[in-house]
């Protein structure tokens, strides 16, 4: 169709496109108003008549993500078609400026689709993260899981669907789904807010599944955005906070002035040291990471994945129980 | 403990006592601030200096709610410690103007306290409303999807215990537990918002185990904030609205002047001509519903069913496996 | 350009087009993402799978607004581009679920461009409504009230250029510009809140100013989401809600069945009795207005005002105090 | 009174007390719920059965603070009324997750009270920041504005009352304050969205003016929320965030390992090698700042400041004119 609207060739190429995510989930782009140019745009006017001509979009963008001034990015608008597991969904509703449309359970029929963890990443509770997961867990231990949720699965999905045929409401039949159950949902979100959410998503302390969500979102949001995507990067997602504690011992280490930063000769702050600045045992860890080359992250989506709505509703639909339509 | 907020003795009476819903759910008042007199202290800020003096609190509060002055009842905020099962959680955390800090099952392990509906809410899928439910289920269904559910739970429990024993990663451990699965959070929210989730969880189109927790909160609001709570019933709760073609019908049937109102002698308005009006089929039933004596709903909270902070935590914490402690 | 996202021919029309608003304002739709379709797309998720075909497209919007099901109407987009006198955009501000970029008097130099309101719109404080006017006010009055704006705002002009020529900052040099300046920015808000805003912004109780705006806004509305704005005629706009007491009143004047509406054979509400079913004098006024046909309002745009960018741009930089740049 | 809600006495101290800020208006605390005990019981639900016994509450908050955990923090409220020039309030309002009432130009007399810049604070335009001031306007510069002030106050007053007194209407009337007329308003916000108006508001780059009004506001929360305040000095206000490209910097300049961090003989990076590195100019100036010693901010209230109510009360009331009540 033809419009006068901004269009990004990137994003065209991707929109409607299905990305599978996890084993039966998936997140597609179905709209988007807006890229890099209409977050210039807004913010221009603010810096409208009586400014000089600024520099060129890059800039301005990198700009405004570096001094935290937000508002122009929520002028970029996504809009998502996703399934998730239940206990996904859960987290991702926690992220309230969004707009929301999931299929109702009182309504519809679910579709009888689970998530199964794979081998790689069935891994035992966390020791350092109290919330995480690290290590493997025993070959054996996993091979007992699969038949526990199998079974499970298979009890659930008898249940429902034997409520179902007695004709019971479709809001109390489900009420035994596991949490491993697929739901969809519509999801819009603006850019700033969107980006917001990737910060905190893609990050390894959040659950591994969720993150798998994330980060094919962030390879749509650089298609659409990339100049903000960029800038996204190199000022949140490889970005790290230093405390006033931490400046006070950086301070004591380095020289910066209009020559450059170097470092003090022989200086140096030990652990009792940075104990003494008030920083934590974790801290002090944390300080360690923060120092550390940044590692790189691709979030490319990978083309050749991408499936037609056609082909998921599909599979959507065979998943329904179906006898009593 | 003293303070030189404003205090509201039947709230405090209240305060922090857990008055049960539903097999194993609760409803807590943990905190709140303000009452009527604040919404009339902020909206007199709006009226200040130059306006004459009104009358008292309730003509104000009823004004402000009548004609959608919502702002002021922003500045009442109530704050509550609830357990719930997941699918009314995920039912009650689409309200998204609210503040919410739920027990994270990635963190802690899940008392295994799972929902049974009693027989007489074990219903068929409503004809009428397609999310709804209706009439009554045969006992025996009732009977063996009592014994499909523990079944259900039992299993649930053990693999999740199992896994723990495991030392599997409780996030992984937890994806099969049902939705039927008792969670638990605070809730803060202010007045305005807390009548509009009212007005659309106590309506007989939600799920009925969402309404009995909506009917106690309604209790707690109407010991907080009475004016505002009668006004609420009577503005909103009870109120309907009469759509443009309704207003057309009814201004041929009605005269209303400065003498009252009266029937129009004789005037009629056929099924054929409400149709001519624009009304659908289930407008029309719909008119009739709006135009019969409103029902009278009682929110009294029953302090008899009242019960401390100690033996809920009590009852909660006996629910979590234990052994790994 | 070329896109695969949905495309409304009326909204394509008018899209990047000026209208003019009051004597130096405009509305301009600068972007829109979605129509009633995606209304229908995103709630149909909620009602996926499981459900049987449903009508079209009309019924369904019809039936989401007339039910308050308003979540789906998130899904659909508008981004403005205003210009408006400061008092009106203090009003228009209150409006919180929107994202909003502002001319920055700290970093920009104003236009010097004033509101002035027209003899037919300067009135006289109202008696019924303590916020609003009425009446016109005498010819000699508005002679001297425009001679008074006239030298106030030459006034504030002259020092606000006084200001600039020696170099003051703009943060302290706009701090006597009157409110009645023009400034503007870009506005983006979806449809559910955008026609929220519009209910309170084109009711009469609004001020006149504002309402001009909303009116045009209204107008873009219908272009985009014709039976989502419809609907919003029917079930918002024109529609009034009957409290409890007045359903009370009704249901004694009224017989509402299965063959319709019919008024009771010689019944009526006298004004004692309106009183003792507890309304307000200002509530019975209220009930009569509610009960009389309601008129129609046309929201349509004339597009023979539609102004390019260019010429809106141009007329704003020349009020620009200039020498300084 | 005596009340069952948690009280602190450091906040109960300056309860319903006015602190003058610049030279008509005012911040005043007028309530509060909960404390920093309070974001510790919220998270405590997210980290409770099976979760080890944990420090205390200023472990826990520094850890959700410096961990972006921030929704307990939204379970801590404050109610202000404030008084303040316009242009302050239109730059306040733009901070949307908060309640306002403010007082209604449409509805009220305003009290004739305009802001005055002190001649310390007057100055020019910042050439290194496009939207800030800084260096001192020539004296003789200040003497004239603020003749050309009090000549354009003295005529918008005599307008205004000239207006009301041929009974125009109030919205109307008001059309020409300038934007240096004070305002008021009850402010509702949780301490989440509260320490983030803070760290926008006492910040340099904010107007001067707004900043006198953020710095009495964290004075406040210092005595509600003390930890709270300590961690978000620590990890917001002082703290700066390494982009990228200055973490690759710094990794080649320091060593932190498990003895803690030290410097690397002769490491330095030019100002050649940061612009290799990705840093801007500007880029390159901020970086010697975030590496500077922070500085101590006090915001310390001044208690011998604090006035009643009532004194407030009266200095506005004898501002509205009067003689038309």
């Amino acid at each position: 169709m033809d419009t006068n609207r901004p269009t990004i060739p990137a994003a065209e190429e991707i929109l409607g496109g299905y990305f599978p995510v996890l084993d039966h989930g998936f997140v597609s782009l179905v709209d988007y108003m807006g890229s890099d140019e209409d977050v210039e745009r807004a913010a221009r006017v603010s810096y409208g008549a009586g400014t000089r001509k600024v520099s060129q979009t890059r800039g301005l963008v990198r700009y405004l993500r570096r001094h935290h001034h937000t508002t122009p990015s929520e002028m970029v608008e996504f809009k998502f078609h996703c399934a998730m597991p239940m206990f996904v969904a859960r987290q991702w509703i926690r992220h309230r400026t969004a707009s929301v449309n999931e299929l109702s359970a009182r309504y519809s029929l679910m579709p009888l689709l689970f998530y199964r963890p794979e081998e790689a990443h069935f891994a035992l509770q966390s020791r350092s993260n109290r919330q995480g997961r690290e290590g493997g867990a025993p070959p054996e231990v996993y091979r007992q899981a699969v038949e526990r949720w199998e079974r499970l699965r298979g009890d659930a999905s008898a249940t429902y669907r034997w409520l179902l045929e007695e004709d019971v409401a479709r809001e109390i039949a489900r009420i035994d789904l596991p949490v491993s159950t697929y739901t969809q949902w519509y999801w819009k979100i603006d850019l700033h807010n969107l980006l917001h959410f990737l910060t905190l998503r893609v990050d390894e302390r959040a659950q591994w599944e969720i993150r798998q969500f994330a980060r094919v979102i962030a390879g749509v949001v650089a298609r659409v955005a990339p100049l903000s995507f960029e800038a996204w990067v190199d000022y949140d997602l490889s970005s790290r906070p230093l405390s006033r504690a931490e400046r006070q011992v950086l301070a004591r280490l380095l020289v910066a002035d209009e020559a450059g930063v170097r470092a003090k000769e022989g200086a140096a702050a030990s652990v009792d040291e940075l104990k003494a600045a008030g920083l934590s045992p974790r801290e002090i860890r944390e300080l360690a990471e923060k120092l550390q080359t940044p590692s790189h992250e691709d979030f490319d989506l990978d083309l050749s994945t991408m499936r037609s709505a056609e082909e998921m509703e599909k599979k959507m639909y065979q998943a329904v129980p179906g006898s009593f339509e």
